[in-house]
């Protein structure tokens, strides 16, 4: 019998017995999370089945994030009904308005490496940044994961990606996942869970990391982890003041397929409407005029995404409206000490922090009928961020950036 | 025959002939302005009327607050109209998304003493503040200045109020305006037009008079105008670089009546729900829990209002939530420069800028069933930040930011 992959060793721990791909096993969960949107449906499950309880207060995480601060009274309402739920329940780790994006925090706060994560949504996988088997469900799912600390899956096959290299000027981990849909195009890792170890760990470091793995359900993967590596450490030790302990595959694990990408010869990467396997060269759409940019989300809402921006945003004014939305307090905070905020602000970016709103076509900059957005969030089919009418090009946020200040799509080398 | 009050005297010169109280008159304006939610309807009436044109390009003034950033594919689908019209008519005193709400910026920028301002929105009074007779109308009779240069108007009484002395700890202009609205009722001031001499003119800066004409309107008065002054000087040369010209009443001008308020004497008033002139003493109410706080609008959006919260939070975190939105760019980035937006979004504040949002219940933190809210804005009627279960009790910004600490409405004094 060969070693394990991690996908195996993780969802073996779970579950209390060796997993191979294909079996159907019950696993144990160690976060369970809903955000407002969805909180609303899984509490109103917990309802219907007369069980409004949780198996573990401290392994619940809530945050308000989608519709936050509310845009309209049922939003409101519905915030003011899980804080009742949170409150009745006695779950301390409660994130309100003000604290940020979901998966923002489970990164940040929650997530280590080995864990089964559930959460009501499916950018879920985001946590897979630091090697935890993560992935969204729906509400029903989510309540009896909730109530019982068990879910049941179905143990995916194992696909090995290897970053080897160094970043290209630009390139962060947005242009590896579109490189990776425009690659296999959405459908192929289905029933797949995608491990991604990183040759040179300091070079692709946690923030994309964290963006890979979001757009790992963009890919219809099951999960995208980065196997746990010295830049697991760093991040954790930085921002939790703790070392983790690492969860890794074996050395003679044995994976479906494996690919490589080689970091150092990748240039920048969009999406094109309506697909985000819709993957086009930037060269390829460069010069499009562009009503709005929105540099943000759970997808690119971080301190190196706010970073990049500001560096080119630098002394220049936007030709195009933009909305710069830091993905929490905490990224908001140390984009603010570190002039990123002063950057964009006086560029004319619209700012706050930790919503949602852009990217669902929730609030705070709907897209409107024929307009043009370069977005650094995840999706872009049809109507996605509003009108039907509209068209958003995925992007990370060095193109984002450069789009703005130009006033269409744009190269980052273009205004440098 | 007796000397000319201010209002007299600017009337007259705006129809060409002496005006006195009750005379139907023609007036040329000197500025037209409207916003997104009422813009659409000028436009609207325009185009009906066959005539989508205006008569001065340069003196009309055009800005995107009330759903900025656009919380609903409608806003965004009214915005990208506007952004034509402003195109095709040619108007460049236009402000997108990115700059501030309307009344503010006709502070910050366009209105002069002696001025006739007409817009689509109430609170057009603000610009009082500097001496201009500002009115708000309906879309129609603003389509029809905008294509005219004229409007017609029955010349209203004017009613002295005299501001002696330095205002006491705390106070500052919605305090006085929340006096006159106990003292007189919302009513009283019908037909009547209030002009209001400050003794200390430096005592009581642009900021304060901005909130006190913008509350001219709740008292139902046709115009609310400081005398211009040397702090009028003061606050043109600083903001525009150049010296304005003052239009004063005549020393023997004849008022209807005359009140006077002593500002040293005066201690925080707020509007309980739900009317503004509810008006009762922090002291009454103290106590009562707040679940959201306000600090923002086109009443209480300046940089002194943010000073004064920033004074009162500075190292403390708030426990309800609070919502502060600068009214402009301008404001924020003054607001940002002196740390008021670190220490506001330290002690927990959710932030942006340039957005009427929660005032109106539009978005970004509208009001839930049961909840009650704690704001700088100027109105409290039922339902009129969100939920018609939900109340408003309207202060200003030092009792608003004490009590977005306390968790329960407070006075400043006790929290420092």
């Amino acid at each position: 019998m060969s070693g394990q992959t991690l996908t195996e060793k993780i969802l073996s721990r779970a579950s209390g017995k060796p997993v191979t791909q294909g079996d159907v096993i019950e696993a144990s969960v160690d976060i369970v999370a809903f955000h407002d949107l969805t909180g609303y449906h899984v509490i109103e499950v917990m309802e219907k089945a007369g069980m409004v309880k949780v198996f573990d207060q401290g392994k619940i995480v809530v945050a308000f994030d989608h519709l936050a601060p509310p845009p309209d009274i049922r939003s409101a309402e519905i915030q003011g009904n899980i804080r009742k739920f949170v409150k009745d329940v006695k779950i301390p780790n409660f994130h309100d308005i003000n604290v940020g994006i979901l998966h923002e925090l489970l990164v940040e706060k929650y997530a280590q490496p080995g864990q089964v994560i559930v959460a009501a949504d499916s950018h879920t996988t985001t946590s897979g940044a630091l090697g935890a088997f993560a992935q969204g469900m729906g509400a029903s799912d989510i309540a009896a994961a909730a109530i019982t600390g068990k879910t049941w899956l179905v143990a995916p096959s194992s696909f090995k990606v290897t970053l080897e290299g160094k970043p290209a000027k630009w390139i962060s981990g947005k242009d590896v996942a579109l490189k990776l849909l425009g690659d296999f195009k959405a459908e192929y890792f289905n029933g797949k869970s995608i491990e991604v170890e990183v040759k040179d760990p300091s070079s692709f470091p946690m923030d994309y990391r964290a963006t890979a793995s979001n757009m790992g359900i963009e890919m219809n993967a099951d999960a995208l982890m980065f196997i746990p590596d010295s830049e697991t450490v760093r991040y954790v030790k930085q921002m939790r003041g703790y070392e983790p302990k690492l969860v890794t595959p074996d050395n003679d694990a044995k994976y479906e397929d494996n690919y490589t990408i080689e970091l150092d010869k990748m240039e920048p990467l969009v999406a094109a409407p309506y697909s985000v396997d819709n993957v086009k060269t930037v060269s390829e759409v460069q010069g499009t005029p562009v009503d709005q940019v929105y540099i943000g989300s759970c997808t690119n809402g971080r301190l190196s995404d706010f970073e990049v921006a500001a560096k080119i945003m630098k002394g220049k004014k936007v030709k195009s409206r933009c909305i710069a939305i830091p993905a929490s307090y905490e990224m908001f905070k140390e984009a603010l000490e570190k002039g990123y905020i002063n950057t964009l602000f006086e560029a004319g970016c619209i700012i706050t922090y930790g919503t949602c709103g852009p990217c669902l076509g929730g609030h705070f900059g709907v897209a409107g009928p024929g307009e043009v957005i370069v977005s650094t969030s995840s999706r872009n089919f049809r109507g996605r961020m509003g009108s039907n009418e509209s068209k958003t090009y995925l992007s990370g946020p060095a193109v984002a950036a450069a789009s703005a200040v130009e006033g269409k799509i744009s190269s980052p080398g273009d205004v440098m």
